[in-house]
């Protein structure tokens, strides 16, 4: 079956710095037409990034639309065209000041398809060293290492609530149980 | 150390059917001011249906911000004020024709908290049977069964890339395992 819906018309509303907003009317499959709301973002990377011991290493920062702080794994947007390795070896630099000597891509994802095109890159990022990158001039975050054992058990405390940061732990947690560091 | 940035002024860009959108001049933890663009959604729940052979019911259906078909868990938005239990009945009611008996919660996330306060309710469905609930006129949809086992394998293959489906299809793969049903 072909559920295409298509553009009869784009209204553009609103253009960020981190999204932009559109309105599009469209044809639905049995002709009648329809209204879509869409966020445009130019995606976004984040790392489950462990050290030897296997602790992780997240940030808790203040989420301004959810007006809380929160304990996440390292992420950031990418820059236009930017290629989604370089941007996460970048932002881990930035938020958390370590390098990593072995990056393993977990998986890439939507975080809300219905309204929103945002891609998530997930990667593995191990054999840390120190950095001595400049942290982002508008990042305020305090960073919180943990057992991966931990963050996992944080997931069905309420204790780490976001979507990126759960589906790294637990593949991360699932994938590497028995693995010797 | 107390990251709260305050709003110093609020100004509303959009209202819609899904998301509205305001953008907020805020103060820094170190005075200096920013600015913040978020997306306001009412939330929604999700549920990953599981018939008595264990297998989970999937749709698929046309996501416009992606210009795609997606395999997703059902899902819905959250009427104002509604209850999510009761909104996870009625949406598996309205995108699969099922009811169940049996409902546990699995977990509440933020999909997207950068930009977005979208929370998802995500509950674990079963003991399954058919319901004559009328279908949601606007959705398009083709309700697909497919193995547990199968749906966890397809995340790593890039055949299902929405973040709830994710979330919910890693938590029953590893909870239900050796689970007689």
């Amino acid at each position: 079956m072909d559920f295409t819906e298509k553009t009869l018309e784009s209204t553009s509303i609103f253009e960020g710095k981190i999204i932009k907003l559109r309105v599009e009317r469209v044809a639905l499959p049995d002709g009648r037409e329809g209204s879509r709301e869409i966020v445009e973002h130019r995606g976004a990377v984040a790392m489950v990034a462990l050290d030897e011991e296997g602790d992780i290493i997240l940030v808790r920062q203040y989420r301004k639309a959810l007006e809380q702080t929160t304990l996440e794994i390292p992420a950031g947007t990418l820059e236009d065209c930017e290629d989604p390795l370089a941007c996460a070896r970048r932002e881990l630099e930035e938020e958390i000041k370590m390098k990593a000597a072995r990056w393993e891509k977990l998986l890439d994802y939507y975080s809300a398809p219905g309204f929103c095109n945002e891609i998530l890159h997930l990667y593995l990022a191990r054999d840390l060293s120190a950095s001595f990158a400049e942290a982002d001039e508008d990042e305020f975050l305090e960073i919180v290492k943990l057992p991966l054992a931990t963050a996992y058990k944080y997931i069905f405390e309420g204790k780490i609530v976001d979507g990126k940061s759960i589906i790294g732990i637990q593949h991360a947690f699932w994938a590497l149980r028995g693995e010797s560091r």
